[in-house]
């Protein structure tokens, strides 16, 4: 079910998403024909992913082959029961998310500058605190890691949002969801919160005239 | 780096994962034979995953030419930053988690009695306090949307495990992340600590016998 309501056209929030995250699965072409799905950390930078692997891993081999990648990094947001809508039917169960796909093609990075920079960025995004020495391909304590490990750069062809948040319900239903998340109150409850009426269409208090 | 440390060969071991989890990724190759990515909600039941959407959708487009697919779950845990073990390098940053994959092939499900099974298996994990009448295809306020719904039906040809803890250090290097992730105490890492300790390599206090 595509609908619409939950796209998100604006690339500047996806990126903003793509930089709160770490993990994501890139998706290939295996070298046996069948599709894999790794899970892998990642750091979206310079409007590209980079990832780091092994140089003989089978992501490296079925790439090769094929270098057409999907790349997928979501969060699941509040689960919304049945209940809350529908005494009866468990129909109106979902789950509240945002993700966002990226196409394109992986290739390995053999520049050691932009390796360097790319495997800095991804350390910088999962230890911001630092308490290393500057990945520096010129530092010979690094020149052999640096060379051993392999950077993946995907060249982001198209990117697609979805974050839905109840973008498809009418005032009043939208109302009755809040009153009820607010009052089951779960961890991220508060959050989902905020984007349901951060995204609820029609004028905004800060959006000014357009709908 | 496929280490063969971190493999989990238990397949009861996986399955628990699996149904501790509730969302993972379908990958399969797309109808432009691009491979997609699809984050999803899933059941794990009698063997098989069992995923919900609409008949009409990209899956439904892309697994109705090509069923082979792949699977994966997976969970993030405590990140392990480079200077829990080194005070210069950053290369022994990395993140402890827990994966399993699953490849196989997608069939919709088109038994009645099979489809309100699975979404019953569905919403019981999702919602397992109840609240709605049994999903039930002789139910007429069900039928309708019974009929409706696609259920997807993954018929899992292999799945595999991939559990990082540390099962690669040496015993006094593992005393020692124990040590740092115990006085850094962020969310996640005493379930961590549990899962460094029952992983480690070596007779367990109740494992018995086997090494």
């Amino acid at each position: 079910m595509r609908r619409q309501e939950f796209e998100v056209t604006d690339r500047s929030e996806c990126e903003e998403f793509l930089r709160e995250r770490s993990d994501g699965v890139l998706t290939f072409a295996g070298e046996d024909g069948w599709p894999k799905a790794v899970p892998l950390n990642y750091v979206y930078a310079d409007g590209k992913a980079y990832f780091h692997g092994s140089k003989k891993g089978e992501k490296m081999r079925g790439l090769s082959l094929d270098s057409r990648a999907e790349f997928v990094v979501y969060e699941a947001h509040a689960f919304i029961p049945s209940y809350f809508s529908d005494p009866y039917l468990a129909c109106p169960a979902t789950q509240y998310f945002r993700s966002v796909r990226m196409r394109g093609t992986v290739e390995q990075v053999e520049d050691p500058a932009e390796k360097a920079r790319a495997l800095a960025a991804l350390l910088a995004s999962m230890q911001p605190e630092g308490g290393h020495a500057p990945i520096d391909p010129e530092d010979p304590k690094y020149g052999p890691s640096l060379r051993g490990v392999a950077v993946m750069r995907l060249d982001i062809a198209e990117m697609a949002g979805k974050f839905k948040f109840g973008q498809n319900l009418s005032e009043p239903k939208r109302e009755k969801l809040i009153e009820s998340l607010a009052g089951r109150d779960r961890p991220g409850d508060a959050r989902t919160i905020e984007e349901i009426r951060a995204r609820a269409p029609g004028p905004k208090p800060s959006s000014g005239p357009s709908a």
